[in-house]
C-alpha cells in the first residue's frame, strides 16, 4: 500500500492492508484506479455518520447528501480525474420518512450535478441514525496520485482554509456560523476542473485536505518518500476562520491549517511553477492557489510560524470531538 | 428508471429517481453501467446494518465481512459481470479494536477473492453499530439486465433456496441453525461465475434472490414488462429449508420463495433452453439450474401452489422483522 502519515485512523488502515496482503492493492491513495481500455477508472469511497461528521441540528438533509457526495467527488480531484457517476447507500433513521430520503438524495445529486456527474445507483436500508456511504466514479488518462513528489517542489493549496473548522467552533459553543463558514461546511464545492487544470500543468502529487493540512501534508510527505517544509505564515486563511481563530486565541494560519473537512487541494509542482502560474490558475479556475512551502529530502512535516517551529494537530474522526 | 415491483422499499426508489429527475439515471438495475472503452462497467452498492441485516450474536465480523462483500458482489452476477474490484467503507462503533476491523475486512476480502476480485479502497469512521457498504465493480461486454424476458420465456434458479431463511428462524427462536442453513447465511457464494456462464447462453433477463423470489421475480416481470408465471411446486427447496418449513407448518416450496437475502440467480432464458442444457450448467457451474415458471404476456406475479394461486411476500428491511 502507499505510506501514510501518523494518526490511529491510519494505523487502522495500515493494519488492515497488511492483513489483506495480496487481496489488497493501492490501499491509501486517494482513489483507487482501474485500468478500462487506455484510460484508468478513478473510484473512491466515503462514508459520512451522522454525529461523527454532522448534525441534523447543523444541516438540512439536503445539506448533508450535497456534503457527503462532495467528499467523495473530492478524492476524483486530487487525482486529477473527470467525475462521471456517483452511487449512494443510504441509512434511514426509524421515523423519517420518504421526502426526507428525496432530500437528501436530491442534494448528493445537485452536488455531482455540480461537477457534471449522475447519480446512477445506491442501495437504501433501515439503520440507527443517517449514514451516507457515497461512491464516486470518474476517469483520468494520467492519475496524480500522493506519491510523485520531489525535493525542490513547491506545495501550493487551492482557496482559503479554515472556515469549515470554524464553523464547528461555532456550533460547538451553541451559536450560529458566520453565512462564510457555514456555506464551506455545508454546500463544499469539489475542485474538479482545479484538479484536472493542475494535473495538466506539471502537478507531481495532488490530496485534498480532508484530514487537514498538518495531517494530509504528512500523507503527501510520507507516500512522496519527502519532507513537507510548510511556512504557515503563508497559509491563506478564510476571512470567517481569522474572526474564530481572533476569538479563540489562536493564530488564524495555526487554526487554518488544522481545520479539517477541507475540500481544497495540496498540489506539488515543480519549481519552475511560480506565482504568475498561480495568476493563469486562478484567471481560469475562479478560486487562488497559494504556495505554502515545500518538499525537501528527508521525512515528515516541518511546519514553521513566525520563524518558530510548530507541530500541526490533525483531524481524527476516531478521536474525541471538540464539538 | 427501471420498473421495479411493488413494496414500501422500492415506493422510496422510485420517489428519489423522480424527485432526481435527469440528475439520475439508470436507477433500479441490479447494477450501474458506465461505458468504459468498448467494454461496460457494472457497479452496484450495497449496504449491511447491524441489527438490520445481522446480529453480532449470529455471526463473526469476518462472516459479517464476508456477507457484505458478497451481497455487492452478487449484483454483478446478476448482470453476466466478471469481478475486479470492492471497496469497503466501514463504520465502526465505540469499543472495537483494530483486531475487529481487521477481522470484518478480511472477511470482505476473502468473498473478494473467492470470485476473483480484490479490494481497492474503503473508508472508515466511528459511528453508533457495524455498518458495512461495499462497492462492487466489474467488467461487461454485453450485459443481462431485469428488462429483456419475453413472453414464452422460461423462468429458472441457481442452486436450492430457503436456508437463510431456515437461519434467521433458527437464531428467531434463540437456537442455533444447522449447519447448512447458517453456511448459506454467513457465507454465501456469489453466482459470478454461474451468471457469465448463462449470459454466453441467451440469459434474457437476470436477477439475484436478495428480496426473495417473490418480490425479484416482481421486479424482474415489472422491469421487463411481462407476467411471471411461478409453479412454486418446481422450486428447489435446501434441505434445512425443508426442516424448517416442516416445524413452523408451512409448505417447503412457500417457505423458500418467501426466503430473503438468497444470493441465487433468476433468469429468464429462451423457450429452446432445456433440461439438458441445464444438466451441462450445473456440470460445469458445480450447482443446480431448475426451471420454476415462465414468462407470460401480462403483470405481475402469477404464484401456483398444488394448482392454487397463492400471493408471496417479499422481504423489506424497512418493515417490522419476524426476528
Amino acid at each position: 500500500m502507499i505510506a501514510l502519515g501518523p494518526g490511529r485512523e491510519f494505523d487502522r488502515v495500515r493494519r488492515v492492508a497488511a492483513a489483506l496482503g495480496a487481496r489488497a492493492t493501492g490501499l491509501g491513495d486517494d482513489c483507487a484506479l482501474l485500468a478500462a481500455g487506455g484510460r484508468l477508472l478513478a473510484v473512491s469511497t466515503d462514508v459520512s455518520v451522522e454525529d461523527v461528521h454532522f448534525r441534523l441540528a447543523w444541516l438540512s438533509l439536503e445539506e448533508i447528501g450535497w456534503r457527503a457526495a462532495a467528499a467523495a467527488l473530492s478524492d476524483l480531484a486530487a487525482d486529477g480525474a473527470d467525475a462521471d457517476a456517483v452511487l449512494v447507500a443510504l441509512t434511514v433513521p426509524a421515523g423519517a420518512g420518504d421526502d426526507d430520503v428525496v432530500a437528501l438524495m436530491s442534494g448528493a445529486g445537485a452536488a455531482a450535478a455540480e461537477v457534471g456527474a449522475r447519480v446512477v445507483g445506491g442501495d437504501l436500508s433501515a439503520g440507527p441514525g443517517w449514514s451516507v456511504a457515497v461512491t464516486a466514479l470518474g476517469w483520468t488518462a494520467e492519475p496524480i496520485t500522493r506519491a510523485g513528489a520531489r525535493a525542490g517542489d513547491g506545495l501550493w493549496v487551492t482557496g482559503r482554509l479554515g472556515a469549515p473548522r470554524a464553523a464547528l467552533e461555532a456550533w460547538g459553543r451553541g451559536e450560529v456560523p458566520a453565512d462564510e463558514a457555514r456555506r464551506a461546511f455545508a454546500r463544499p464545492v469539489p475542485r474538479l476542473y482545479p484538479g484536472r487544470w493542475l494535473a495538466r500543468h506539471g502537478a507531481r502529487a495532488m490530496i485534498d485536505l480532508s484530514d487537514g493540512l498538518g495531517a494530509d501534508a504528512a500523507h503527501l510527505a510520507a507516500a512522496s518518500g519527502v519532507a513537507a517544509a510548510l511556512e504557515l505564515d503563508l497559509v491563506p486563511v478564510a476571512p470567517a476562520a481569522a474572526a474564530e481563530a481572533g476569538r479563540l486565541g489562536v493564530p488564524p494560519e495555526r487554526f487554518a491549517a488544522e481545520s479539517g473537512e477541507e475540500y481544497e487541494l495540496l498540489v506539488a509542482l515543480p519549481a519552475g511553477f511560480v506565482a504568475e502560474d498561480a495568476l493563469a490558475f486562478a484567471s481560469v479556475c475562479g478560486v487562488t492557489l497559494t504556495r505554502v512551502g515545500e518538499a525537501r529530502e528527508g521525512a515528515g512535516v516541518h511546519a514553521r510560524l513566525g520563524g518558530s517551529p510548530v507541530v500541526l494537530s490533525g483531524f481524527d474522526h476516531f478521536a474525541p470531538r471538540r464539538r
